[in-house]
């Protein structure tokens, strides 16, 4: 929002009926944030901020008549790598949810691409339809145990600060650090804190006895709690409660009962993690405004808790509510219980009308046609960021020209010049390309076992936990061989990051595959490559397939790809428009369909959390088999002896 | 508060029940501003900080049974000139009822000594039991109808930002200039904005359809709201309530019934002005607390709204609350209800015990036997500003020549250095003496008139507005002589500031004296010197008396001084410890008393508002009569012929 001397007196001039606005609202029924009440008055509009709630004249005037008019929807917590979209496509998602703003972690692709990563999500998220302020990822890498492209200290977070959209530290979630008092993460925790920051925490299962440790480290956000009793014990240290209704974690109905008009100042709403399809389906916290208001709470409480609440959490004085001097991000409603979205304004511009994301005249040329509902974006100040973005996909050949001259030109300025500034040399989205394996043929996938009986990864449904199990497996010539029959899959994490070749072997049990195999490059925390096959032929096609178009997902079954999402930057996020994403991912689904997958959950969600070591029980890295419980890589093959470490 | 990663492990090792706690207060009922709950456990602090609440071992332990506990109080708006206190005096009167944390605007010492004004209560303001925020005075000079001292443009006030007590700017009082959007006052207002501080408002009488210019304009506060219509207006706009009890407005009562709690988060207490006595008698904000309380506010809300909203109004967030990573800024009470305050701690340090002010060892050689209380005053890191500050009243020739040090220095360096920076040269408090009027003789006060009939001002009691009365005076020899039986005096305003000579004289009716003279350096807002006397040789008396000791307040009759309180800061402020202060203002009652005053109102308090040009309806200033609704000076004698402005 500007405060130049210009930008008040233009305010004021219409605040005070000297001047037209540019835009008036007129007759909607304004839910007022404040004071939970309702009003009936015109809202003028000038320069994308409000000037005036009372009766006024507009230079253009839109009837609000039968509408309810809340301020734009804010989401407190979400990483956009879970829906797989470019900033971009996740704003043209969002948008038409009528969340205006969010706070983003881009911990996933901060894991991958480091502070190019960060960068490019800021430089990407400028002048967008939904303001996207970042948190800095606290913890990359999160574990020693696997490979990681990236690792970010203090000192690679610390010049993202002056960006006047970072606003502090991501989940601090290394609880273990924390309590320790790690250096590496105090630095962190302090560098944001003397900066007067933000810090969000991360405290999934901690007891109240340390939940404390968290508060005393100025760290006053949860978004991790699961029921109402862990809710009040962070609302009781002054923490705001993130109440979560991702695609994986739902913790709406389960928190809600801990809401009283007392606390639920200190409540508000967020997604973390999301799929595309979910978030076209259902929504984004638009959905979880819904869901409570189903369970009970007064609609204008649960909007409160998605705006002015999520708004004064942050210190985003601009925004949150409808009044005098707040940024023109409303969003109209044919009917307030139901949430039924009419239209959504942002900085006062309509972008969602009837529903739908409007095409309005391009005036950035670099907005290119190929991305036709990119149009609404206004010109933005990183010019050439956006351009290279543009032309990438459309002629190679340019590609390649800008890719080597960024690439260059960053060695260069990458230990001069601040990487959190706009001046820097913007990042292409093929510069973050990171699907670089060392060559693989099929001797590289060959698990050779002495014996029958090993530890097997036992899927459990729609959990981040597994199972860790033993079964007697095929074993032919000395190694271990897929069995359909036993749901005994082959699984492959390859390292992508630096082309050392490490491939970590083991076997899974739970996706049910008849025939084929699935890869992906998202495997969190480090996001090496993750492959499952019925036959090492079609492992092998599925991961050479996928590192030929820089990442992605992908179902093949014989020689045959079956379906594919190329995830091109840094192998998390799809350039596709959105459409073409949610398009992909349905083909995606039908070819798991053909290759007999399970269909109680979500094959490429469970695989994306095959390689995370720091969550129970069994699990894959590329260095090996990973036991939690012991701490420790381990074994396919069941020792038989305890004193023998090799067979 | 401090956030290096040193001071975060020590807190964590607390928090974490590695290291004892420096301190422990045991078994109290903790007030949780969060929750709205009591609790009971203990309280761990380390470094000044909370670093845990549970339970937890302390170096020391303080026993709390029985008591109750709530967070340092927070006054969310104060002039501390109008207690006449300098900032340490002031700091040792409001620390006995608790308040950890002030609000202040230095508009009249800011009026008075511009940018000198403004850094010397910054520096003064170092390391005391109660930190003093400050909002930059945002209108000074208010009116151009009388000689002020200083002028205060934007560009005066923006290095102050950089102080990290300075939070914004204070009170946008000058709503012509505001609505109008006059270039200067916006100018302030953008600087404060761009820089993310904060802006107070002053909308005493702004009606609904002209509050929302100064939202509009970002100004989120009021406090000068007097009843529920008004109140809930300001809150509709999203603005702070400041619920106002000081000595001469009293709000409280008038607006409590409009809180809700949907709304009470955005409502807090503020005393505004509050002379000595007020404030030693009754308190500071506690006072409000309880006046709520008696008037059925639940005791747990009102000491919200004057701890947490406070903090969350401005944006700190160290303070308002009981929790982990909080300042351990606690006062422990007998009684809830009653807000009866047994312990005060700032820092974790124990400052009022048993209701009565601690002295402490003194650590800070500086903080002189001269001023005994203030030994619990920290060393300071301006260690040369103490120094000079405390030498000053005892030894005159060291005061000399650091003064002509500290004036030469600073002329020196004032174009080149950050005047808010703490490597400026200190000021010292005589280089604040700002009683420089040229030599004055009877003649100077001799009133001509070419007839009897005359506009006098009329005093209405307990009023900052007069009424404009005419009346046959007494003449002779062709001038205007006192008359104690029509009660019509000589009122003589002096410019003080700059020697210029200015002297504006008229007659005043109410003070009631039957002999003497009064005279007050105290006069809003310029701070000329005002005096009211039955005679002219009393009132040069008083006039000289008041210069000799550098400003302050004066009560003569015949050839005596019957009783005086220097303010040698800048005529407003005493150097004198705060006991000495509210004894002198006793002695000035009896003087008062002696000479006959008027008892149904304060007449030095009268006095100090009738050179206030912008309140209605006949005021006196240095360039003489003023009438309101003329905006115009006009001549003490009533025009016989309107066409004739001259008699």
């Amino acid at each position: 929002m500007s405060w130049t001397t210009e930008a008040l007196q233009r305010r004021i001039d219409v605040a005070s009926h000297r001047e037209p606005a540019d835009l008036v609202i007129r007759g909607g029924q304004i839910v007022n944030v404040f004071t939970g009440e309702l009003v009936q008055q015109d809202i003028a509009i000038v320069d994308g901020v409000i000037a005036g709630i009372g009766t006024y004249e507009g230079i253009e005037t839109v009837d609000a008549a039968d509408k309810w008019i809340i301020p734009g929807l804010m989401d407190g917590h979400v990483h956009i790598e879970s829906s797989m979209l470019s900033p971009q496509e996740f704003a043209k998602v969002v948008i038409q949810h009528g969340v205006t703003s969010v706070i983003t972690d881009p911990h996933e692709i901060g894991s991958v691409a480091g502070v190019d990563g960060i960068r490019y999500m800021l430089e990407q998220s400028e002048d967008l339809p939904v303001d996207q302020f970042i948190m800095l990822p606290s913890c990359v890498p999160a574990t020693s145990f696997e490979s990681s492209a990236a690792c970010l200290e203090a000192k690679d977070l610390e010049p993202f600060y002056d960006h006047p959209r970072v606003l502090g530290l991501a989940e601090v979630m290394d609880f273990g650090a924390l309590s320790s008092a790690a250096p590496g993460m105090l630095g962190k925790i302090a560098a944001a804190h003397s900066r007067g920051k933000y810090v969000d925490g991360h405290a999934a299962g901690i007891a109240k006895e340390q939940l404390g440790i968290y508060a005393a480290a100025g760290i006053r956000t949860d978004h991790e709690c699961i029921n109402t009793d862990e809710a009040r014990q962070r609302l009781e240290l002054g923490m705001y409660v993130m109440i979560r209704e991702g695609t994986a974690a739902k913790d709406l109905e389960a928190i809600l009962p801990v809401i009283t008009p007392y606390n639920s100042r200190r409540c508000l709403f967020v997604t973390d993690d999301k799929l595309i399809d979910d978030l076209l389906d259902e929504g984004s916290v638009d959905h979880n405004i819904r869901l409570a208001v189903r369970h009970g709470l007064p609609a204008v409480t649960a909007i409160q808790m998605a705006t002015l609440n999520t708004a004064e959490c942050f210190g985003l004085r601009d925004r949150g509510a409808i009044a005098p001097g707040y940024i023109a991000d409303l969003v109209i409603l044919d009917d307030l219980e139901q949430l039924t979205i009419h239209e959504v304004y942002k900085n006062g511009q309509c972008v969602v009308q009837g529903g739908k994301l409007l095409e309005q005249p391009v005036t950035n040329p670099t907005a290119s046609s190929t991305l036709p509902d990119s149009a609404y974006i206004e010109q933005s100040d990183a010019t050439f960021t956006a351009e290279s973005t543009a032309l990438d996909p459309v002629n190679p050949a340019v590609s390649l020209i800008h890719d080597a001259l960024a690439e260059s030109h960053h060695e260069i300025l990458s230990d001069s010049i601040d990487p959190a500034s706009s001046q820097a040399f913007p990042i292409s989205a093929a510069a973050l390309s990171r699907c670089q394996t060392a060559p693989i043929t099929l001797d590289h996938l060959a698990l050779p076992l002495t014996h029958d009986y090993c530890n097997v990864i036992e899927i459990i449904p729609n959990s981040l936990v597994t199972a860790h199990a033993q079964y007697k497996v095929n074993r032919k010539n000395g190694y271990f061989t897929a069995s359909t029959d036993q749901d005994l899959l082959k699984l492959a994490v390859v390292e992508r990051h630096q082309a050392t070749g490490n491939i970590g072997l083991g076997i899974v049990k739970g996706f049910q595959l008849q025939k084929g195999a699935i890869v992906s490059t998202v495997a969190h925390d480090s996001h090496n490559l993750i492959a499952a096959g019925t036959s090492d032929e079609e492992l092998l096609l599925a991961i050479e397939h996928i590192v030929s178009v820089n990442g992605g997902l992908a179902v093949v079954s014989g020689s045959e790809v079956l379906a594919s999402l190329p995830l091109s930057i840094a192998g998390l996020l799809s350039e596709l428009p959105y459409e073409e994403v949610y398009h992909q991912m349905k083909k995606l689904n039908q070819a798991l369909l053909q290759i007999g997958a399970a269909q109680h959950f979500n094959p490429f969600l469970m695989l994306s959390f095959l390689a995370l070591p720091v969550i129970p029980t069994l699990k894959l890295t590329d260095l090996g088999l990973f036991d939690f419980a012991a701490n420790a890589h381990i074994d396919v093959e069941v020792q038989r002896n305890r004193k023998s470490a090799s067979l």
